[in-house]
Formats: C-alpha cells, structure tokens, sequence
C-alpha cells in the first residue's frame, strides 16, 4: 500500500568537466519518516562517470544533507533505500573527488536529494502545511539537530499549525524539553520572517490576528534562533492532522 | 482551560503506629503529559504526623514510580507541581523513614499517586482507550524505559489502538528505533495476555480476527519481553484519536 499522494521527480543538468551532463531521480513516501532513512525509496540516475568510491561519499553527503533531515512522525522506518547509479555514457574520463569539478556534482546531487526529500515531507500523511524547521546559533549542531527534532516532532506544535494557530508558546516548550541547556532570554523566533518570540518572549510588535495570518500559510519556515553559538540544522517536516490518524488507524 | 473530563480522586485509610489514619488525593491534567512530571496538579492530604524530610522523600518515590510513568503525547509540561501536606492529628508522635510502619505510609501513598496517575492517562486528551506499556526483561531500567517511552509514544502505535488494529508490526518497529541494542529473535509480545509476537515473529496461534478482539478492550495491557535480562519499566498512556488533534488543533 502506498499513501504517496504526487509523483516525486526532480531532474537537473549541469557540465563536468566541459562535458554536459544529466542527474534525475525520483523517490516515494509519505509515513513512517524518519531518518535514518525513512520508509521510502529514491533512485538517483547520472550519465556522467564518476569514479564508484567517489560517487558512494557523495552520496552520504547528500543524504546527510536531504532525506536524513525529514520526518513526519518520528517513526522510523524499518526499511528504505536510496540508490544512486551512474552509467558513464557522457563522461570523457572517471572523475572522482579530487577533480575541480566534482563540487558541482556534488551540489547538483544535493539539489536532487534535497527537493525529493521536501517532497515527501510536503506529501506527509494527512500533511496540509509544509513546513521548515531551522534552528541557528546553537552552541553545536548536534543541539541543532535535537532541538531541530524535537520541534518538528510535537504533537502540540504540529497540531497547531493544523489549526492555524499561532501558538508560540508551544514552540518554546518543545524548544525548552528538548535536553539542550538554553538560555529563553535569548531565543527569538520567526515564522515566514515575521517575529513571533523576542528575547523569549511573545512579540509585541504583532498583534494576535496578524501573527494568525502569517500561520494561515501552506509553506512555513521556523527560524529559531537560540543565541548561543554559531551551528545550525534543519528539519523537514509537515503538520498533523485529522487525516494522519484516518489513514494510520484504518491501515488494514 | 481545563480538558479534563472527569474528576481524580483517591483515597485510603489505613494503620501507622497503631493508629488509624488516611490519605486522600485528588489531581487534574489530560494534555502535555509528560515527565518531569506533566501538565498537571496533585494534592493529597494525610493525618498521620510524618517528619517532613521523610515526607519529602516518601512523596518522591510515589512520583517517580506514577506521575513520572505517564506520558499523552511526548509533550512534557512547562509546569506542574505535587503537594503532599501532612497534618499530624491523628499522630501519637512524628514518624520518620526508620519506623518499621514507614513501608506502610510509602504503600499507600504509591497507591494513591498511581491511581491519580492511571487516570490522567485514562483521560488524555481525545483518548478512547487506556494503555499500559510494560517492558521486563530489558538490560537495565534505563534501557526499559527507553523502549516503554518510544512504544507509548509513537504515533503510529497510538493511531493503531485508535482504529483496533492488532498491528504488532509498529510495536516491533517502535522498539527497533528506540535506540537500544535489541535481539529480535528474543521478543515476545502479549497483549491482555494474549500472544501477538513471539520469538520476534507474528505469533501462528490466533487468527487476525481474534487478535483484532483482544484489541478492541477498553484497557490494554502490553507486555514487551526484551529477553535480555531483568529490568523492567512500565508507562500508562492513552490512544491517539480524531478528537485529540481537534482538542489541540483548536485550542484558542
């Protein structure tokens, strides 16, 4: 049974080496995301010949960086899969990692993953929002990653973007259970670029109703800012829903 | 605003130092519960005379072995408080923790703190159903407790109970992911002492639809048995249902 509700593709072409040449992958999934990976499936295809030592480390690079950073439930999958193949057609030569070019393989690589990776957490069971999750100046980006987590993965703050409400507070709470030593005074919040917590506390440049137009959005990007330091990481992820339990407590 | 449904209340009588004495508690909470120690207030009310250091710690193992058991969502609360107030009017003499009847006091205020606790999680939010999750025979405790944790809250278990459907499958799972070393081949899984997994497989023993009426219970009692080794950890927690994302989703 699959609860993919689009077809994930993404294709680009950039030139190594002075030779053009192509990347385009496709991927499914939609629950049980988590990483490492998720339950999904992505095969990456290239006509370029990348040396097979090289092409494997730019693909945990990529991974790293795209479907290691998406969850929808905090469940993990108990299978999943990325391949990437290269078959050489439009290569003038094996290229491996010490090439000058192999950086713009990389980041085309990168760019694949990363917006198939988006796509399936747009396409989260029941999702109605997509939504971003950044956390900046963390002291490392292991607590970036925590708190990046933690936040996406509440049930109350999901919940809440469902119902358009612009709660803060919950942020802050999941930001503040997440394990990490934090400073609140410090903190500061955006959604879509609009202040919603300043110095850990509810904005006063907004009022209620606009910081509920600003959550009314499909796409919303969090910005946490934690003031501590200067690592980050982001999270991909989408809201929970009436949906989410339909399809999960009528699986079978 | 209160989401409680129903009122939480327990009390018992009993006799310390050859007096007859009691203790009573009452407690409110049904969202963002989580330990340490939840969205919650308790306050339970004795007559016996107890040496206030005594009372402190008494109070402490009573909360570590039932509020700090409960879990709704993985929502921890940002604030919550126990009080244990103790009158002494029916006290012939301070009692303190070196009292052959101490164990007598400690009994009945576990008693009365757990049943306060299964009643929070029997009336989490949106909740059609009362779940406890006992692990035994983990490695340690903290290990038990990890994988109670992690089945208790994963949202896919809590969907599944919500739609009555016997899928030891997301069990498994959930234990997989929970981060300690597992022996799959070693787990077995009742459920109302029923068998569901056995030796890490979907047992051969019951048809899918008597396993679907074990579920449909009210009250379901999930035995975890790691194989490993002594521990053990239990967590009482509640269903995921419609209701709780439109309690959550429409909370302002």
């Amino acid at each position: 049974m699959t609860t993919d509700t689009f077809l994930k593709e993404k294709a680009v072409t950039f030139f190594l080496d002075g030779q053009e040449v192509h990347l385009a992958g496709i991927a499914k999934g939609s629950g049980m995301i988590k990483p490492n990976m998720a339950t999904m499936l992505g095969f990456i295809l290239t006509d370029a010949e990348i040396d097979p030592r090289s092409l494997q480390k730019a693909l945990k690079n990529a991974v790293d960086l795209s479907f290691n950073r998406v969850t929808v439930d905090g469940d993990t999958s108990t299978n999943d899969m990325v391949l990437l193949l290269a078959n050489g057609k439009r290569g003038k030569g094996v290229i491996n990692e010490k090439h000058p070019d192999f950086f713009i393989f990389q980041e085309a690589l990168n760019r694949v993953c990363r917006d198939l990776a988006k796509d399936i957490a747009r396409d989260g069971e029941g999702a109605t929002k997509f939504i971003n999750v950044f956390v900046q100046k963390a002291k490392n980006e292991s607590e970036a990653r925590t708190v990046a987590f933690t936040v996406a993965e509440s049930p109350l703050v999901k919940t809440a973007f469902f119902g358009e409400d612009p709660n803060w507070g919950r942020i802050m709470a999941a930001v503040g259970r997440s394990g990490i030593l934090i400073q609140p005074e410090r903190i500061n919040i955006t959604i879509n670029g609009v202040p919603f917590v300043e110095e850990g506390m509810g904005t006063q440049k907004m009022t209620r109703n606009e910081l509920r137009s600003v959550v009314q959005s499909k796409e919303l990007e969090i910005l946490i800012d934690l003031g501590l330091g200067d690592a980050s990481f982001n999270v991909w992820t989408c809201d929970f829903s009436y949906d989410y339990v339909k399809i999960n407590s009528h699986y079978s």
